[in-house]
């Protein structure tokens, strides 16, 4: 059955299969400290007009955000987060598992507004039992968000800018990264990103590779002996290079933009589509995941036909359902989804 | 300067200090192996009316917090709380530095409804997503609240089935126990508060001892190898006879309640006194913290003669303070906080 | 340079790629939940001659080694290990960083005794201040040891039944099992590991995968909600086909062996060659990893030429170093190698 | 019964217990805001000859060892101790709980040896594989040890000069320091603790107090927002004078040396009456702990009269015991014990 339920539901862009296949004999050594991870991160700081970045390659998100977490805070501080924010609702409570309790903003369709962030930041400055009370050491916003929507130029200065004026520095999770840069609704680039976050990481597993995630710090900012950090929390790849060569790849004759750019067109032929018959949206996703509100009769006759995520319920005869695109999704496919809509 | 700024500014019951003395060289085993704490728990199994009961004493309020959620729960659980309970707020993360997330629902005056934990409960149960989430694994309630307000037998009822009715135990934080067990108020006392929790803890530290609180599982659900736990959290007190002889004493001919009772008296004093002279009340508590609304020049006039805490601000020229009473609160100095107010 | 360091410095077995090719962009759940890791756990019950065989796929071998024990452990418990082992040597503390400690027996060349092993049970046991230690709750041996070396049947046999009788699983580290399996100097295969074991995992990293450790819970004793627990360690596997794909493969006629057998082939010529040019060992190993004692005149010129690694200092004028046949390994290399040796 | 099985089996010395029935009703703010923890710390300040020293009181010797290795370490960094240290093996394992490896040394009589020492430091140092292993960030020693046998001031100077030249703080656990410090046979005094340490403790719980340790960073070196970190661990208590006032009377007019060196008194009472009687020791201890070696039957036959601790096992026949004396043992009690041994 075909399913447009998430945008992890292929392998790898060909091109990335066929490099791992010209190299598998190639010896390498272990842990990153191979060629191809060099060669990426300097393809990587040049995308990001970033010549000082640190970079690392890690397998997966959670993992990803949680070793940012943990390894940027200090151990009495905690991490503000959207309370829809992933590292919120659906790590398993991975952030906690490591000693730091999450800290929430109301979210407005994913997104944490400036004014609430600056609020909790001073309320915690200026509490008489601010000893007595967690930290707020770190702001997580993702980009785009959970709902799909994205921050503006304009609001991620703003957040950038409260972040600092606090000195807590602000990490971006672009698990989606490439499907917001290539939005057509976006003024953020990936140097802005670079300029304004102190750590973000550009994802992988949802956009063309196998798995991995880039983690660019930005600021001469990586955590001492991270290398070790990492292999503490069990993640440090054995064959790093598979990293290395799936992130090389992915940022030469970009790529990254190239097949992210893909899903976006796949997306608006989707959301067009929607549009002409008449469903409602849950909200406005300028990015590939989109969420579509179906009467629960016609939410259960197309579970049978097609792949989706159940979201949320919307009232007690309707469902938030979300339909994904990706750099893997066939325009036949999007079109055949149509028909049965 | 006197002060009126919390409920544990004074050292522990004359009665207490007494036993002390006259018990100082008496030789005991360590770490609660001793006669006293057999005698102590008997008294409280009694005065619960649980004969089952298994008790264990620790020194404080947030420790105690912390060994009791931390050793219920399961690795991949999180506890449920109000959003302004003291495990969420007060307690610097000591939840999540064991690995447990706080997981909450809205505050009501420090309570948490029983409508909005079914639906917390209901919603993780049926969520599509539920191994990638926190479970919540245990209900956390103060009694009374960190705003000095009460359930009712009622309200506790309700939660304390939605809990059974879900698996899920109940946890009740009284480190205030003894001014909510003797509030004019409430039509709670010991032996409902046994038999609709799980654990709960009659506080010390703020009701006549210098320190601990006894901690009661009701369910013969004690954790295997609590004092193994305890130990590895750093909290297993050498001299544990101490804590016996408190809980002993405080036991005994009903010292707990009597001197609970006092503090009552005295919050009644001060309450009528203030309603007198057209103080408003942030909220409508009935035990011993009283929180009154003050115009800011009041306050900062009053701070230099008198000590109380500052709560939270009211608006932009009113702050709420807070008065506290205690066993230990002498008649005249209400009586001549009254004449200054 | 040709290196001859470890058995990790090449990607797959080309079957492996090559079904990767193909199933690229077919369409499958995520976290595990595809027909792929279905298949390959079947295949891998089959195998092992254990049809209740519990199994689940982790990416590393640290990793692996921290899941396993962190769940399956109470949190009052420690794992116990030989000195030597990859556990308490070489894991950054991964181990002691979910809150358990790695408790030593000697090690005898990489491997327990059993006798060592249950002295140290025993007095656990009788220790009038056992409530203040740290319970043995877990044995970790690893076959082949990071030594080479390999336990016997009556060996094996020896550490389980001493492990059972003290109500203590075991728990068998097999990041190297392929070449343990296959040495000519085994009578252990994998249905008495699976026989004598609570769990144990195969390694994939190290025997023609790209990444993965195919974890074998034994005796219907996975730990309860052991996804939503591997997510909570930052270790789920997004694209978890991936994982399945490749075991799947390695248990496809025979594979897995078959590879295993040609770098036992490999080291054979190597440790024949060694011999007959008088090199001496460290030690006797009857695996892939050969430890020979160099001159560090001979090492130091040696290091110019050829990968390898540095194991530990022999004396003043001499290094033990590791020289490693996988899989991937090429004959025209060993011969090479011993031309320069 | 008469007991002689620790050191802390009584209450506090009588002049502590008068001061807090003296001030019993003055009140204080909380968490060691007060006067007397002021006057407590300015008189250890002065005691140490170290006017620069940081002091913190906690309330117990686990939750001290824990609390100070845990905020002084690095994440990725390990405690270097003596196998027989009380952190190693008798907190049920407190520290791995923190997420920190104790990385051991061979025990002399309870004591590390410099050379010993300095050889796990280098050997951490130059290891090819640092990076995947736990940093040694911390040494360890208790002062007197597990086994009352004292570091003489040379053996302690290269102890220090090794950690600082490896850039490693020391820490000296001193539960029992006041019978160090007293002892005939010490060249070690307060200021030179001071000086040569980066931390280290009072203990007060074995040394006339009720309970409570007086931790002091003597470089400048307080971890920073200790108290937020003391209360995440659960372990800032909330009459936080009670502790001021023990230390404040211990340190004044010497009190603390006088009752140490009764306790001295009393075990070279004891022991000298051991050896008139020709029984064995299990080794020499200068301080308050004495190790004596008993065959079983007269062990079991003194089991009935009298207090004493199983130590260890010493031969098949013969166990090693241990008789405590303290502050607080009478000397009628000695010579009664001497009378039936």
């Amino acid at each position: 059955m075909i399913t447009f339920a998430s945008d992890y539901t292929e392998g790898a862009h060909e091109k990335i299969l066929q490099r791992m296949m010209e190299t598998n004999l190639e010896q390498n050594g272990g842990y990153g400290t191979d060629h191809w991870c060099d060669s990426a991160k300097e393809k990587i700081r040049m995308a990001c007009a970033c010549p000082q970045a640190q970079i690392a390659f890690l397998v997966g998100g959670t993992q990803t955000n949680q070793i940012i977490i943990d390894t940027m805070l200090q151990p009495y501080e905690g991490v503000v987060a959207a309370s829809t924010g992933h590292v919120n609702v659906h790590e398993a409570g991975a952030i906690e598992y490591t000693g730091h309790k999450v800290m929430t903003v109301p979210s407005h369709e994913g997104k944490m507004q400036a004014k609430e962030l600056e609020q909790l930041l001073n309320a915690s400055e200026t509490d008489d039992n601010r000893e007595h009370m967690v930290f707020p050491g770190m702001v997580y916003i993702s980009h785009p968000t959970e709902y799909g929507t994205l921050y503006s130029a304009k609001e991620l200065k703003e957040i950038s800018d409260i972040c600092h004026a606090h000195k807590v520095p602000l990490f971006l999770d672009g698990a989606r990264l490439g499907y917001g840069l290539m939005s057509r609704e976006t003024d953020v680039d990936l140097p802005m990103i670079a300029a304004l976050t102190d750590v973000f990481y550009i994802g992988g597993t949802k956009v063309g590779a196998l798995f991995g995630e880039a983690v660019v710090f930005t600021k001469n900012n990586m955590p001492s002996h991270f290398v070790t950090r990492t292999k503490q929390h069990g993640a440090l790849l054995a064959k790093g290079w598979l990293l290395g060569i799936q992130f090389d790849t992915l940022f030469t004759d970009d790529l990254y933009c190239t097949i992210s750019r893909h899903a976006i067109e796949m997306v608006e032929l989707l959301k067009k589509g929607l549009q002409e018959k008449n469903y409602h949206f849950l909200l406005e996703s300028p990015t590939n995941q989109q969420f579509v509100i179906l009467d629960n009769a016609q939410m259960n006759r197309l579970s049978g036909q097609v792949g989706f995520s159940i979201w949320e319920k919307y009232d007690e005869t309707h469902t938030a359902v979300r339909f994904a695109t990706s750099w893997a999704t066939k325009k036949e496919n999007v079109e055949w989804l149509l028909s049965i809509l």
